[in-house]
């Protein structure tokens, strides 16, 4: 698959642009006009660099509001687009994208508009150039692919093809079945982008909020499947006008396009396998996408670790002996300590920079095949972690997330164990093996810049799923939250993207996380595990009264049992599945612990009580003239 | 008016709201349900301090899901609202606002909901309670405010009245003068929210959406001229769901919530007056409105001088000379110089602090009364600038802008003059006074957090008018632009909401503006002037030659016109009515310079060049090494 990308993605100026897609790894790009007319760089200036980068210049665009126009106006379109022609002569490239007419159509005439764009393909034709004609979702009278398409079939020219975008497409739910029944030739590009299923109208969707495939809720193997049966074999481009990523960094977000394309291709692949499975050969080495070969989807089977990182570690040993962890011995070799409960293994490693406080540092994870999934995330442009901070003689397979946690892809093992704890030197008795305690799930904080980049990495590298995410008020704005699990739930991993700015604490300040981030571990008994917890001496985060008057009026709790949640600052939830008891501790760092139980079907987080927790974490940062 | 705001506008703790109203001069508050169970104050602890606040606590809210559904979750719901009660008699409070069912109704009978409502009256009033039901834009079967008047009209109980919210009642375009004929004593509460016009669903706009009154599109004076009409006198509270408002400083977003309602009362004072003029004395009493006494709005008929403030003064002296500008004098008494071109003045203030770079810091503006001007401004909340920096015995009236841009109110005159400028010494020549030049517009970088509350300031305070804004792009992203400008456009001023981060520049860095700012002067011959300027050695943005290339398509100029534009980096816009000639200055700390012509009616600000002097400009700051 020959891969592209619209400089208009991108932040920076046309050189920056244009040096991040080659890094990236990108075949093409798409020359966004106004890129151009921006630049210092001469046509030929960019023609040279483009060389010099091994990228193709695959599209000019946009040329707009050419068609459906009265004559005069046809004439001086002629004469504009002769001139971007010119221009292009000049760049080396032979393709440009013509929109549907929005703003200066005035006759709806299928026949007037056939002839109008054979005039404009002859004229192209005299320049060597080719015309991608793409019906815009909000075009006045052409707003529907396969119009546009019957159009360029009306007109059969050689230099006058379509151009397919899955927004314009998509966006509108068109069904995308016909495209199989195009003629390849008459095919001239395709643009991808995804969205989030959003209710606004279409042009401001389609300028502020596409993201790349992968983000957003559009089915794109759907539409590639189609596009490649119908024997279309040129660039797959994206075309993603989103808010965010036009500020971002130019290099990152290059590597999550391409990330994005790479896991399509795969996804689209995997899509024709499925439905032409039964095809003969022949039929099937039409598809030059189905031998697409990224090593397979990992099984992600669960928690092996998580990891915090430390300079001064008293406080979280304190906090997981509190919280009954044990200290099950220090590394043979590396300044690192191992805590277990049950099977929630946590780590804590000393050989945190200096001053550095409590933060989570790294998660492992277990998976059928730690190679293969280490491949895979590399081949997804996931950046290597170098093993010096990884106490273990194990090889484990490193890979950076974007928010730079590192995620160890660890060996599954049929009990529940991992094999690298007996690395580990003498430590406490552990108690009962038969203890019930996993790992739940984790919560990580997110920069606002790569909340789209992070749900493409799990969904890509590791196979997590996206659940629909949610809004969680907390007194320095709205917390967006996603749940990104495995369908089994063995995985449930929460991105939290925290409010802009906090107040008062500038955002990334260094040594220390901008947002507070949790380890969450399951048991069976929460009672009973708080109850010792406190004889411990652990701090809980405290929950106020106001919560339990709240919490009978909803729920009209026997009185016994709110009285323990009451006395041992539990939480609460239940729905139609089951129920949900919780608490949190206090807060070390960043970094704090939450302890759930889930009876039944319970398969949510407390959305309920998050505020709470928002609430009483913010009024204790403020108390410590920390906020 | 009681001026009241909903704690959920606010950041903060539930305690920090509180104080935040209280300091920002409102009457009273509606507690959010969620604001008091997350707090760790009790209910008699919030009733306490509300009292010495001085704040009245107004509405207990919202209660959800009540109406429509069958007798065993009636019940169950009526157990909820006994229990809420309770509450509110701990809390001191009287009033509840109920909202029409979303989640749970069933049953669409109005007969059987002014049962169930009847229900919930007779137990509030066993309780001194009073309840205000109100219909949700969104709501299941009751989604209009005239239905829910007439359910509560049909029940006609002491304790069950109705509660208008401007947001569920404009949103969906309801005519709102059947407010007037509602009985007075079936009006229980009035809470406001202005929205700019979005096409999106209406559940998103509405709780992310809604602004301050005066901030938005919504015709709110027509609205509360109803509500006033109807005979209603009790609180006019905001209830302004907004996802900047809730991460910004709650001291600030208070006081700019109370200028809204100041505001509000002003417009809907002088929409009563305008249409009651001619009705009886006794009639026109019943407005408890019409005495609103705002000082009135001033007649801002230009600026009467722009100021810059640098510690070294040099890179802005010779860029104004080598622009034209006379040195006019130095200050008699302070280190302040003047310089001056036609009309045009700016203010060189060396006063500030050491290292600082030069920056706007000031604008004077001409009104017809100075000390009007500034007690309005004042009764607005708008915050009194010492008059340290302004070298002038001429008693200059001044306000800070939202972003501490220093708003001088100055005398004017009809001959455009300034009578301050004696007070400063013998300087250059200023040349033929027959000159035209004068400030055409001033471009201020809005903080992202205060620019709503920029567009209410300059509509309230200086009768500035805001156009639909524009969004640019640049190679750090998309820049919101907003123009607010005279009806005769003597003052238009634009406002821009800067990309939220620069790349590698923390925002709000110290000492450092964190985007450029600039002055433009419009003269009558905009070729002459360059050409002057450019044998001076003005250094001009570069413009570059794509540029050119493309304004060639798109407009077909004369070669010889093309030609000057391109030898003196001269800028191009043309639309019906006119041509508008502009270019740039390079950037001397945060500062440049624009000089335009306007030619015939052209109106705008050359919106599609402005993509290109951000890309310059971003290159010349990447090639200086301070992006």
């Amino acid at each position: 698959m020959r891969t592209g990308v619209a400089t208009v993605c991108l932040s920076g100026t046309l050189r920056e642009k244009m040096q991040a897609c080659a890094i990236a790894g990108f075949d093409g790009i798409e020359l966004f006009e106004q890129d151009l007319i921006t630049s210092p760089l001469s046509p030929e200036d960019v023609r040279a660099l483009a060389a010099d980068l091994g990228l193709g210049l695959d599209l000019y665009q946009p040329f707009r509001d050419f068609d459906s126009v009265p004559e005069d106006l046809l004439r001086e379109n002629l004469r504009r687009a002769e001139a971007k022609f010119r221009l292009m002569s000049r760049l080396g490239m032979d393709t440009i994208l013509v929109c549907s007419n929005v703003a200066t159509a005035q006759i709806d005439d299928d026949g007037l508009r056939a002839e109008q764009l054979a005039r404009l393909a002859r004229l192209a034709g005299e320049h060597g150039v080719k015309v991608a004609y793409e019906a815009l979702a909000w075009g006045k009278y052409v707003n529907d692919y396969e119009h546009a398409h019957r159009l360029v079939e009306m007109v059969d020219h050689p230099n006058l093809g379509t151009c397919l975008d899955s927004f314009h497409i998509l966006s509108r739910d068109w069904d995308t079945a016909p495209i199989e029944a195009f003629r390849p030739e008459k095919i001239f590009f395709v643009q991808v982008a995804d969205a989030p299923r959003l209710s606004m109208d279409v042009l401001s969707w389609s300028r502020h909020h596409r993201v790349f495939p992968g983000e957003g809720q559009f089915d794109l193997a759907k539409f590639m499947a189609h596009v490649v049966r119908a024997g279309y074999s040129g660039p797959v481009s994206l075309e993603v006008f989103n808010d965010v990523f036009r500020q971002s960094d130019v290099d990152r977000t290059a590597v999550d396009a391409m990330r994005s394309l790479i896991w399509l291709e795969e996804q689209s692949a995997r899509r024709l396998t499925v439905q032409d499975g039964g095809a003969p050969a022949a039929h099937r080495r039409r598809h030059p996408m189905e031998l697409a070969t990224l090593p397979r989807v990992p099984e992600t089977t669960g928690f092996d670790f998580a990891e915090v990182k430390a300079d001064d570690t008293a406080g979280l040993e304190t906090l997981l002996g509190q919280l009954g962890f044990a200290f099950a011995g220090r590394h043979r070799t590396k300044d690192v300590q191992l805590w277990t409960l049950g099977q929630a293994r946590v780590i804590i490693n000393e050989q945190a920079p200096s001053q550095a406080e409590p933060a989570i540092a790294a998660l492992g994870f277990d998976v059928d095949s730690p190679v293969l999934a280490s491949a895979r995330a590399q081949q997804l442009k996931a950046p290597v972690v170098p093993r010096t901070v990884q106490a273990d003689e194990e090889m484990f397979q490193g890979v950076a997330a974007p928010d730079s946690t590192e995620i160890f892809l660890c060996q599954a093992s049929p009990d529940g164990t991992a094999a690298w704890t007996h690395e580990f030197g003498e430590g406490q008795d552990a108690g009962p093996t038969s203890l019930y305690a996993v790992i739940d799930h984790v919560n990580l904080a997110q920069p606002w810049q790569h909340f789209d980049e992070a749900v493409l990495f799990y969904t890509s590298a590791l196979a997590l799923e996206p659940a629909p995410f949610a809004e969680v008020p907390s007194p320095t704005g709205l917390v967006r939250s996603q749940v990104m699990q495995t369908s089994d739930r063995a995985v449930r991993l929460v991105l939290n993207l925290a409010p802009i700015v906090q107040q008062g604490a500038p955002d990334g300040a260094p040594g220390r996380k901008s947002y507070q981030e949790h380890i969450a571990v399951a048991v069976d008994d929460l009672v009973a595990m708080a109850r010792a917890a406190k004889e411990r001496g652990l701090e809980f985060l405290p929950i106020p009264a106001n919560y339990y008057e709240d919490l009978d009026a909803r729920f009209s709790l026997e009185p016994d049992f709110l009285a323990t949640l009451r006395e041992l600052d539990l939480l609460y939830d239940r729905d139609g599945e089951g129920e949900f008891l919780h608490f949190y501790t206090a807060t070390v760092g960043s970094v704090f612990f939450e302890v759930v139980e889930r009876r039944g079907g319970y398969d949510g987080y407390g959305a309920a009580n998050a505020p709470v927790r928002h609430a009483v974490q913010y009024d204790a940062r403020q108390s410590r003239g920390v906020a």
